[in-house]
């Protein structure tokens, strides 16, 4: 009646309840590959001008921010501000999407709400 | 009637509800003070080693963790795992306390989820 292949070895089945790897003292850790997803987020935050730069497009929460209007408010010139929308951009954080000669950029949806329930506690 | 003092320009009275410093464009900008301070934080979750600590540590919720029973469910040395946990209490997230020959370490109370509520959505 079981439709998994003759050929799988037992010890392989009861891995999946019994996985031998973590130590009982690492329980509630966090294992490394989410952990290094997480930690490129956070790394995409840990800088004083990418959370300015978020805190104006998350706060334009219905439209895009050109990043023409980001220059000014921030007092930085505009290689700096797009170097730091691309970091943004490939942390999964913010959208762009370019039209015409300008750049807009918003806020991926649920990117900012599931990074940050990551630090809240589990229920 | 007024209890101002006569030599206060009107100037300064008017700038209270209209700063002449902040550019329209940046309206829901953080301040630079601010911005430092979150970035300082989400720099010191951006390892992931920092984050295992940290998952470890967070799931003892009522209890603290021996700095001893970390190295092995990370696979780290004591130093590594010392020179981590160092950075997590410089930036306010870990408490550590001394007792006998080992350090006891307890998330601070509230650290995590004011730095999640940073990145939820404003009502």
């Amino acid at each position: 009646m079981s439709t998994h292949t003759l050929n799988e070895p037992p010890e392989q089945a009861e891995s999946i309840d019994a996985p031998c790897c973590v130590p009982a003292q690492g329980e509630g850790m966090l294992q490394l590959e989410e952990a290094e997803l997480l930690a490129a987020r956070f790394k995409a935050l840990s800088d004083p001008n990418r959370l300015r730069i978020l805190s104006i497009v998350s706060s334009n929460q219905d439209a895009e921010t050109c990043v023409c209007d980001l220059p000014e408010p921030l007092g930085l010139k505009q290689p700096t501000v797009s170097h730091h929308l691309k970091i943004l951009v490939d942390a999964g954080i913010l959208h762009r999407e370019k039209r015409g000669v300008w750049a807009y950029f918003s806020v991926v949806p649920g990117a900012l709400e599931s990074l940050g329930s990551t630090l809240l506690p589990k229920n």
